[in-house]
Order: structure tokens, then sequence, then C-alpha cells
């Protein structure tokens, strides 16, 4: 009934590699092909093979002729492969050896002199950071996407009062549409960061060949145009050493993920009937059919959960480069899948907390009951008999201490008491002071730049459309 | 040219999630579907049940015709799978609903029984710890094949003298053998750690059912035993909201993958021509067709990588399980992927180091000729003071130093100065001293308990096999 | 008014290093020296010297006049620190060199001979070795305090009720007393992870010297035993090179780190107004003196937090280790901080959360009620159709639903129907079923070993007492 | 003889928290008190406080002569620091408290006033991007440093020949200026990554208060423009619970931590015998007083090391920040020590590095000799055969080999053949050949931009003083 049966794995095992039975062949095939998940970088690849062509015909190294035969072969490859009729195969390792294969087979000789003053180490720098530039603006859109519905929500919940949280614990009332905002803030840095990093990012190792340069009179500066960087990389050693680029987006990926797990607890938070906040749509959640309170924040739990293993991603690369010599080791190989797995996951994460908020429903009246408990416009009572009654801040804090406990001993709102009940604390008090102890009052004040007042949220919305979408 | 075309990007952003044009559904079915890696549990899964069914009968819950049915529709649904005859559905979600729908389709109504008094909670749960512990005995194998290869080779050296070094600087002459033995005893502990996640997860948590047990008078510790576990979990909370076991797995994997990094970095480095060790055969290393003498240790690189890997497998899992609240949370649906990865990693990575063991071949004179470079005796020549002149510590630091300079400026290493040359700086210096001046004769007399000399490296490795194989 | 002031930055980083005005030696004395955090070893180093002396005086090798004078001024040493009186200094770089500089001071010459077939490479892994040794013996009894409480609270509260769990959903009753059993049995896991490790630890690297063992005569197991080492480790390569037993410290204190991270999250979600389950003492607390009912429950907080400095430390030392070539190389002097640092952080975590328990208030009626809400005893109902009146599983469901429906369209608790209108949905209900509609009703029928009812707790706890305590 | 006494331990145990005697109160001051690392925020936090009583006075709320007082007072607490008078008291937790109690203690009341319109969440989130905008203009300086020695060491060796690696396998030669230029664009990036942080983390949280904005008529722009900061934050919530700066900054110092990981490893492979290229000052590495040679790159080795602390840092915050609800939690105070420990590490790390290469002799003969090993120029041969013969590749490559072949018979390197020898492969092969087969005439040819010929070398080391310095 075990699920393990020892005797044959000891057996099996005698033989070194077990499952390698046909040999070394077998474990090192495994191990070093990376066609399984490079293949990604076929439209890269082949968008780098076609302008090192062109750049190489302008320099008159390829003929003319071969050239054609080249970028109409590669053609062929790309459109063989968007139709699923390419076969890649593990013998040939990589993408770019797949590609080249191919491109052989359609156009004989002439596909050997694309790879002068080439190397695969700078073709695969070159495809690598093409296929992340292009994630880059997928992501970006995909950031956007989720501060455009963010922003629409906020605009709708301007007023709408729920509690300000500082530890889980009520603290001051705050509007949702300014709490929605403040993940509009982040996003809009993870934004920023991505943009700085495809910035830095967009300069072509084309050309650096296998480590130092090539005697062909190559013009770096013109593929690299083609394929739209900005410019040459300035050294070929780093050119094909460097893997920084993937780093740094990892790094912005993971404060990313960070976000996003936050708004996802949140949205946990909110989901139980102890907050009873929002409700998340059925497509989004699960349940139970004889239980239909039960409603399970999935998506949400599976966001929070993502950022832990974009953290991880992060962590696989930082530690293949740390205490790599230069220029190129085969431990390199080991980049891709922790920046495929992470655009995946983020790209994945951003549309579906864009769904789940394209589909939310608000319970305003769960938020606002929560804001009003707690005596939780004491400051706002505090701030009031400093600014309006010019009581010195220490004196002020003291009043309010013991309205507060008058409050408190009466089962009550402060919004509750009554004037005179107020004036037997302090006789100055007037009935000027209504205006801040309902947590309407309460927001309506904070009208500091940035603060929570529905005119300050508009306002900030008002910005965010203009900086944002 | 430019592989990235914004203008259509922004266009399918403009509905949020571009890709997920189907909407809503195609989004969580993509985040929330496990059937794309927890497939490799269908073992597991179909084990578990069969054992749910058998006790549920035993204890008269299931009618014994609906047991033989479900046992009989459960092989059959194995043997689909094993055959590559099943057909795994996305809209099933997980291999447990995939399961189970086709069990339905097989033997009817009675399939919904095997439901009673268990949930996708402590199935799951079952079904992971289930496959750990295979996966647990296969890597005990596969470290055991790179011990016993460790182990041969250090028999076939332990005699052959290398420097041992401190910070990459020459220390004292050790033999090859000796210092294979070092990772034979790491690879000792790794099993040992093995061993012991594997009695630690060794409980069952089938019959936790959701959360909180069940009023089926359930027999948690037939079935327990029907699955080869020592007992049932005591806390039917704890059963369903645990991923100990894997966190410790990863934790030791990571571990495993630092040793496993370790002895590549020193192939990568003993295959380099600056040492010339070593050379790793064919099967493992690729190379230059017109430079015969480049030998890239490509297996070795990809093994140093792979530690990268498995350390982000761990900390994405300790991030995921960081701070979540019992019981069950979807979050916990990502531990699945760092497990299976880090399995696969290392026993590819054992695999590999297996192989290149097998094939690798030690120059001698290389190691040798490193070995006497530097003074490397002038401990030896010290401690020969001490021991056989009876000299006080300082006074044989202060005679070797004299020593090691009339060598260093005659050029000569320590053993070809004559006796009249080290009697010129101490007179009692007498011609044993020869015994240690050389390599051969500094390991010899390191005869300490575990020491480098060759009889200690034969005693270590009889111990060794007993130990180990 | 800004802090920050270029114009002088600029000037010291002509120089470089700019703070390090003197130079080289500065710089080097303050990245090398670790006497500023080695110095808590200063026990396990002069226990260390003086087994090492003692074995090799019963060796011949120090004679016994010298082994009195090392005995007593080691015990000198020794004294002074413990009394404040010993002053460390950066120039003698490590603890090794700041003992042994006093003790010559204080016994001359003879203090040069304790470093006889000794250096500091197996003396700083002894030294780590025994500090570890008791640092996991005072986190073991931390641990046992911390499962005490837990038990001692979870006798209390073996009957009261709260909603369980999944998604932070109510699914299912269960007992308070079930819900910090789950706890008590991750920290035996705990607890059987740091026994695991101190178990294995225990072996003396004591002897292996440099790297390879020495020609002294030396007696490994001898002084293995004087220092209470179950024997001398195997391979004196491996000896030096070692640091497992850190890092498996640190793994395990990882985990251990997210156990009661997740504790402490459930603290935080109890604490808030949301929930109100729990009141954490004013000590282990802060607050607002205007608001009264805002208790934040910072020392949860921290807790929470510090898995993320354990994980971070697991993650230093791995990183330190991986690719690292035997047999010592200096990097591993960054070995130490982690450890210091997760110890440090654990027991103190240990401790607080302790605290918190001895002082906390349980609100059972809040607990109750949240119990009570969504029909969270369905589940129940459809157990008992099964069980008591036999009906098939998917029909019982489909007649739970259909009651529930009932229910939810009157707005009451599924207890709160009367049997009429239940038998109006199927009419062999009869009023037994009223035992499983209530909270305490579910409980108590929840019986399968490891399950929440009330005995089932309470042998739990009798079978936790006779495990931990 | 054991350092450790169990009975003892058992006894303090019986009381919770053993070494916490005093109960609760020591716990919690010790877990939450932070005055023992954030006291190195006191500059920033004084310039906070400055600030904000200059814009409260302009805005009216502040009278003119509690702000002179409230300045004056300040200022004398920085000199009572700066001159190490201030006594710190962990009773007052933080430095907020410690600054604002001493200022009570010296100006009265007035110091109340200034908590008017702010809160502690502001004011740390302002004190620490303060704190971190000076530390990265320090690193900025650091790290410009050490490119200036970097860039001059690579203006003395534009024509030093070494062997370029890749997989540490001696592939084509390179210049060792064109190898450190490498470097000096890796920290180009890394400055390039500090200052889009400083840019980005250049907002004002002052005046978000506790989380809402305050009622108070604050001018944030005007106390954001005095403490340097661009703008005021855009979300109150936003900026205290904002800890991207100190994330993005954690992020980029682990990739400059890999860095300089790299070069560090590049030290201790290049000082190892088996390369002897370049030999570290005495300031630097340590020895062995009887063997000469031996010369440990222990700084290098330790910079090697810190990349796995700064990347333990950066995970510690990433974890600690992961799923945290809005807005501030307790949770964020463990921010500042992985900041703090980075810059730290970072700032010596640079100045290590710095100094390392300030005295570093390089030996010329041993990297040309690595250099020539190997047929190190075959692709060279097989380029000329292209170029300069107008061979197609394919033939090239095949004519190559067969002369690499004879000259490995021969046991000769290729420049060492004869003109006759190589034409007996090939007959158009004429005496043009000779100037690539030397390592000399291989990196004179690789002319491409950024590669290694000594004129590229030097036209980017003429651009690099540009750039950087």
């Amino acid at each position: 009934m075990s699920s393990s049966n020892n005797a044959d794995k000891t057996a099996t095992n005698q033989l070194w590699g077990g499952r390698f039975a046909s040999g070394p062949a077998a474990i090192m095939e495994k191990i070093n092909a990376s066609i399984g998940f490079d293949k990604k970088l076929y439209r890269q690849d082949i968008a780098g093979s076609k302008a090192h062509a062109e750049m190489m015909t302008k320099q008159g190294v390829l003929k003319p002729e071969d050239n054609a035969a080249i970028q109409a072969g590669l053609d062929s490859v790309l459109q063989e492969i968007e139709e699923g009729r390419f076969e890649f195969k593990v013998a040939h390792e990589d993408i770019h050896m797949n590609v080249e294969a191919r491109l052989s087979e359609i156009i004989g000789p002439a596909a050997g002199r694309l790879h002068t003053g080439r190397s695969r180490n700078d073709q695969v720098a070159v495809d690598l950071k093409l296929w992340l530039r292009d994630a880059i603006d997928q992501l970006i859109g995909d950031v956007k996407a989720l501060q455009s519905i963010l922003i629409r929500r906020a605009e709708e919940h301007a007023d709408t009062v729920m509690p300000g949280f500082t530890h889980l614990q009520p603290a001051q009332p705050v509007t949702f549409g300014h709490h929605l905002l403040a993940y509009v803030e982040m996003l809009g840095r993870d934004r920023s960061r991505l943009a700085d990093c495809r910035a830095r990012l967009n300069e072509s190792p084309l050309g650096a060949a296998a480590l130092a340069g090539t005697p062909y009179p190559l013009d770096r500066h013109f593929s690299a145009k083609l394929l739209g960087f900005d410019k040459p990389t300035e050294n070929s050693l780093d050119s094909v050493s460097d893997r920084d680029f993937a780093m740094e987006f990892l790094g912005l990926g993971a404060i990313m993920g960070v976000h996003l797990s936050r708004l996802a607890e949140e949205i946990v938070n909110w989901s139980s009937p102890a907050f009873g906040f929002v409700r998340v749509a059925d497509a989004f959640s699960s349940g139970s059919s004889i239980m239909p309170q039960k409603r399970n924040p999935d998506a949400a739990e599976l966001i929070r959960a993502k950022a832990g293993r974009t953290i991880g991603n992060l962590n696989s690369l930082l530690i293949v480069m740390k205490g790599l010599p230069l220029a190129y080791c085969k431990d390199m190989q080991d980049d891709k899948e922790p920046v495929f797995e992470a655009v995946e996951t983020l790209s994945l994460s951003l549309a579906a907390m864009t769904g789940m908020f394209e589909g939310i429903t608000i319970n305003k009246d769960r938020m606002r009951g929560a804001a009003e408990a707690g005596f939780i416009t004491a400051t706002d009572l505090a701030d009031w008999l400093v600014l309006d009654l010019g009581m010195p801040f220490r004196d002020a804090h003291h009043v309010t201490g013991r309205i507060v406990a008058l409050a408190e001993a009466k089962g009550q709102r402060l919004d509750e008491l009554t004037l005179e009940e107020m004036q037997s604390v302090h006789g100055a008090i007037h009935k000027g002071v209504f205006g801040v102890l309902t947590v309407e009052g309460s927001v309506a004040r904070r009208t500091s730049y940035g603060g929570t007042s529905p005119t300050q949220v508009r306002d900030a919305i008002t910005r965010a459309k203009a900086r944002f979408l």
C-alpha cells in the first residue's frame, strides 16, 4: 500500500544516477540543455540575428545575396515557430542553435556566415535584454491597468469613510478613496523603477563577441540602432558577463510583489466577516455550496503568496552571480528561469488584482461602523481645542482624556455627548466642536497636502490621472 | 526591426489583463489551477484514497462492495496515468479533483462516498508528505552513490599528495584521498539530515479532515499504518496548516546544494590550466574544436549555480508561510513547486557530480608539483624541532624562519638544503630532519585521528565504508 | 538646514576611504577584526584551551607544571572577563588572541606552549560549536516555557468555542484550546529539530589543527570527552571548513521564526476590534492616552517581523558558504554574527510570546459570537444526515443546502430553526439533529483522534504534558 | 569542563524568560526599544524638527519666541550628542523621544509644541530618508574613489596582456586594463542606481502626521524645501507605510555587493600561486612568519563574504514588509538595522577594495605566460583566414584546426610554427599571419568598439574619465 518501494530504489541506485540509465550523456543533456526554457527568446534571437546580418552587410563583410537569404530564412523560421510548426530539439541545446540549425536546413551554407563577428555569449545577452525590455513594457501596461481601476474606485469612494489603521487598530477615520490612492503611489514608484531599469539596460552587447571584441569591422552603433538600443555597451568583457539588468529587474519585481502582497492581505482581512468591508466577486473566490456566507478570497491569497516566489527568484540569481569571475561562466545560464518566472508571476498577479477590483463590492456601512468605534475622533477633539480654542497642546490633551473617559463611562461615542457634558469638563467648549467629532467631520478637516479630506483626495485623483493614466 | 511593438501592447492593455481577453475566468484559472504541477502527486493521491477507503470499510462506514469498486477504479486510474492515457483537465483544477472525476466516470456514485470523513486539506497534506518521503528515499540513494564513487577515488588516491589550501593558498601537503573524504563527511551529514526529516514527517494527517477532525468513527492509526506512517498526527488544525516538512527539507537541501557547490567550485578551479589537477571527461564538459586544451567544466558550473536555485526555493516557501494564520490558507498551494524543483535540482546535481567523478582523470604530477612549492613543509620542520629535538616552540619557530630564509635565498626547496646548511642555523639538527621535509614525509607524520597521513586515510576509508555504503 | 553636506564629503572622498584617514591599517582593522562580536565566545574559548592543555599533559607533550600554570592562568582570565575587568583589544583581532595575550602576561612563556598541536582554525570551530550547543540548550528551555504556558491556557479553554478559520473565513467551530495545541505541536517539532542539530554537531574538531592534523601524539577522543563532545570529527579538512551546524541551526531557527510569526499574526488579528478575541496585557502593548480602546500589539508585531531577520541571517551564511573551496577561507569569519543574532532574536521572541500568553485576556463571548455566524454548522448537519439517518452523502448535501437556504431566508441560525421547518425539507429529520446544530454540539462530535472535541483536547493535553513538559 | 550547565538553566527556565527575571517590562524594553540602533539618526531627527518648527512658525501655529527656543535648544542637543555628552536612555525608547525629552529639560514646555501637526510616524520616515540620502551621497563618493583607482590601474596596464577567461579557462588574450574597465562599468551602473534611488526617495513625508494628514495649516512644500526634498509626498497613508526607498537601496546594494564579490574572487584567484598574477600589499593580507610565500588575501575574502550579508539584509526587509496592511505597523521598526548594516558593509568593502588596488603589485610575466598557453590565438588565426585570405568561415575553421593539431604535435605555440609548416596545411598563408598569432597581435586587432585592443582601451579610459571622474 505504501507508495514507496525502497527495494527497487536501492537496486537502481547501484548504478549511479538510477534514472539516468543511459549514462552520462542523458545526465549532461538534462542539466545542460536550456531549450526547455530559453525557447521563449525565439523572437528576440531572430531579431538579433537579422540586425547582425544587416550590419555585417552594410560593413561589407556579408554579401548582399547571403544577407537576403538569411533575412528570408529567419523570417521563415519565425513564422514556423509562431505557427507552431517548429520542432525544438534538445540535441540542439538552446534557442540559438535550434534557430541556426533550422536556418541552415532552409538556406544552406550561408547560414554559417551569420556567426562571423558574433558569439553565443553576446547573442544570449542581446536576446535576454530584448526579451526583458519587451516584458517591462508589458508590465508597465499591466501596472497602469491596475492603477486605472484603483483610481476609478478611489473616485467613487472619495467620501466613503473607513477606519485608518495603525497596528491593525483603528487610529483615525480616513476615506476609502484615500486608502486606495496609497497603492496608486506605490505602483507609481514601481513603474518608475521599471522605466529606470529599461533605460539602463538599453545598451547593445552585440559585437562584444565571445568576450574580447572582434577584428571584424563591425558597426556596433548601427546594429544597436536597428534593435532599438540607445547605444552599444562600453566594454566587451562586461557585455558578456553582466546580468545587472536581470538582477535589477528581479529586485524591483520583488518590491512590486511586496506591494501586491500588502493589498492582497488587506483584501483577505476585509473579506473576513470580522471586517466585512468588501466582497470579492465569485470569479475570484471560492466557496462552499452549503455555507453561502463562506467566500474564500483565493486569488488574493495566491497573490500574497507570489511575493515569496519572486523574492525567491531574486535570491536565486543574486546567489548565482555572487563571486563569479569574468567573463562568461556557464552558471549564468541559470539567469533565465528566475526572470521568466518573475515576469509571469507579476503579470498574472497584476491581472488578478485588477480583475478583483473590477468586480469588488464595497460595504460602506461596515466600513463606517468600524470607523465610528473606539473614540476614533479623540485626536480631532484635541486638535480642535488647540486650533479653535487656542489651548496649549498639553492642556488640550488632558481635557480630551477627561471627555473620552466621560463618554466611555456612558457607553457613548464622542459625538453622542451633549454640549453640556463636554462643557462640564471645560467651559470654553462650544457647539463648533461637533463639526469635528463625527467621522465625516474628522476627515473633512484633514486638508493638509496629501491628507484624507475628500477635497484633498479629489485633488490627488486629478493629479494621479495626469501622472499615471 | 525592434522585437517590441508598443502600439499593439497599449491597445490590448486597455482591457485589463490584455492577454486574458476572455476575462476573469481565464485569469483565475491561470492563477488558481495547480494541476500543471501537482499532477506529480498522482501515485500518492491514489494510495491515500485507497487507504482511506480501506479504513472506512473496516470501520463500517463504507460498504465492502463500494470499497471494492473504489479500489478497482483507483487501480484503473493509476494504470491510465502510468500508461499516459489519462487526460489531465485544467477545469478540474488539481490532482485530487482530476482523479476523483475520472473515478466517478468509471465507477459511478460510489466515487462520491470516498469523500466521507476526508477533505482536500488533509488529502493534499498526505499526498505531499508521501511524495516527499519517496523523494527523500531516492535522494538518500543518490547521495550514497556519490559517496561511493568519492570513497573509491579516495582509496585510489590515499597516497596522492596535493597542496592543502587555506585562503586558496597552499598551506600544508595533504592527500587527495583525504580531501575527497571531507566531502564524504559533508554528504554523510546530508544523509543524516534527510533521515531525520523523513522520520519527523512520517505522521499521517489523514483524518484531520478540513481542519477540526470529523464525527465519523475513523481509525486514523489504521490508515496511517496502511500508508507506512508511524502514527497519526496529534492535532487536526496543525495537520492541515503544517508545512514544516517541506521547509525542513528545503533547508537541508540548501545545505546540500552548498556542499555540492563547493566541490563544483573546486572542480572548476582544478580544471583550469592554472591548477591543472584534474580533467573532466568529455561527456561533462564542452570545448572548442580549434582550441583542444580548452575544456569548459560546464556540468560543474551548472551544479555550482544550482545552489542559488535551491536557496531561492527555500526562501520562497519560508516567505509564503511567514505570518499565515491557521488553519489552511490558499497561499499554501505554493508549497509544491519549490519542493518539486529542489528535489529535481538536487537529484540531477548529485547524478552529474557522480558522473563527473566516474570519468575524472587526476594529474598527480601537477598536484605534487603544486604541493612542493612555497616551503610548504616549514610547519613540519618546526614541529620536528619541537618533537624530535625537544626545542621550545618559540625557538623552533625562530630556527625554522632562518632555515626558510636560507632556502629562499638559494632558490631551493627545504628538502634540497644540505644537512650542513641547516646545521649552520642550529647545530643539533640531524639527518632525521629529511624525513619530514618532503611532502610525502610531511603527510606521513600527520597521524592524529582524522589526519591526512595515508594510514589515517585508509582507516577512515574503512570506517566510511562501514558507515555509508 | 539640510542634514547632508556634500561639499565636505567630496573633499574627504578625494582620499580613498574618506573616513579612514589613517589609511590601509584602519580599513583592514575595521574589516578584519572580529573581537567586536566574537568576544561572546570567551567562555568556550577558555574551556577549549583548558581541555587541550589537559590532554597534551596526559600525552606527555606539556609538562605538568606548565599545565598547572595554564589552567590557573585561564581561570584568572575567565574571572577577569566575567567580572568586567578584562580589556578587549582590537589590535588582538579576535577572542583567541585576546585570551592568549592576556594569559601570556599572567603566566609568561608557558602560554606559548598552549598552541602546540592546535591552530586557530580548529580552535574557532570548537568555540562556535560549544557556544551553539549551549545556546540550543537555552532555546530548548525557552521553547518549553512557551509550550508550558500554551498548554496551561489550552487546559483552561478546552471548551471555549471559537471559529476555526480557513482563508480567514470561519469554516467550522473549534475550541480555543485545540487551536493553541496546534502551536504546541509546531514548537514540539522545533524542539525536535534543535535536539537533532545538537546531536549532529556534537563532535570535536579539536586536534584537526590548521587543516591536516598534526604529528603530535594527540588523544582527540580524550579532549572531546573533556568538552562533552560525543567523539572527535572524522576528517581534519572537513573539521575546519564545516559550518553545517551553523547553517542547520539557522534553517531550523527560520522555521521557528515562521511559527512564531504565525502566532503573532493571529494575536495582531485577534487584538483588532474587528475580532476582539483577546486583550494583550499593558506590558506588551502600547496605546494612546486619549484613545483608551486603542491597544497596539507592539510585541506581537515585532515578533512577526523578526522572522524576516532570521531568514535574512540564514541567507547570509548560506551565501557566504556557497562555492567556497576547502579548507579554511576567511569568508567563514562571517559565520558568527548571523548565528549570534538568530539566537538572540529567537530567544527574545520566545520570551516575549511567553510573556504575552502569561497576561493575555480571552474574550469568550466574542469568540463564541464569531463562531455562531455564517451557518458554520452546516457541515455538521450534513454529516448527521449521513451518520444518523444513513442518507447518501450526495443527498445529505442537497438537503443541507436547502435547510441553510431556509435559515438564510429567515435570517436565523441553523439551531434557531424549528424541527417542523427542517422536516419540511426532509421528513426523516428528528429532534436529535439539534445536538449537532449548536457550536457546542458541533465540536463535541468531532471526536476523531486529534480532533477538536473537548474530550480529544483533554486527551491531547495529557499527552502533550507527558511529551513536552 | 563543559561550558554548558544544564542544571542551572532548567532552574532559571522554570520562570519564563529566564534571563528576564525582572519580568515582562524587561522583555518588552529589550524587544521594543530601538535607541540602541536608531540613535544613528540624531542629526536627521534634529534637522527634521528644526524644519518643522520653522514651517509651523511661518504658518502662525508656533510663536516666534517658542521657535527661537526650540531652534536653540535643538542646536544644543546636537552639540551635546556630537561632543559625546548626551546620555541616550533606553527608557526613552527611540531617538525621537530621547531628543524630545532632553529638549524639554533645556527649554521647558515649549518643547511640547514641537509635536503639533506631526507624529512619530512621519518623523521616523523623514529621518530615515534623510539618513539614507546622506549615505547614498557618501557611497557615491566611495564608488567613485574605487572607479578612480581602477581607471588609473587600467591606464597603466592598457597594454598588459593576460588571458581572458570563460569558464575559468583561458579563451582569448585581453589586456588587464580592459579587464579592470569591465568593473568600472559595473560600478558605473551601481552609481546610476544609487542616483535613481536618491531621486525617487527625495519626497518629504513630513506633515503626513500619524497617517491621515492633519487639520493644522501646514505648508508641506516649505518644510520639504528646507530639508532639501524636491517636494512633499502625495498621500499621507503611503507616506508613513512606505519603505520602498529602503528596499530599493538594499536591492541595489545587493547588486553592488555581488560586483565587489566578483572582483574579490578574482583577487583571491590571482593571488593564488596557481595564477600568481597579483600580489596584495601586506596591509590587506595576512601571512605566516615561517612561510614567506603564503599571503592570505583576507580583505578580498571578507569583501566576497559581505555580499552574503547584504543579500541577507535585503531579504530581511522584504520579508518584514511582505503582507503588511496599511498604515504603520510596528514591524516596520525593523527597517533600520538592515539599512544601517548594508551601508556600513558596502562602504567598508569599497574602501578595502580601493585600498587593495592602491597597493597591488601586478606580475606581468605571469599574466603574459598564462595568456600564451593553450593555442589561445586559434580564433585569431581563423579570423585572419577569413578577413585577410577571404576564406569561407567553415574552411577557415577547418584549416585552423589542422594547424593547431600540428603545433600540438610539435609541442609549440602557434607563433612558434614556421611559415612553411603552416603553408603545408594551406598554401595561401603568408607571413602576415604572424601579426595575429602572438598575444600582442591578437589583442591589437580586436578594435571593435569596446574591444580589448590597447587603442580601444585608451579611448574607453578617456570616456570613462569624462563619465565618472
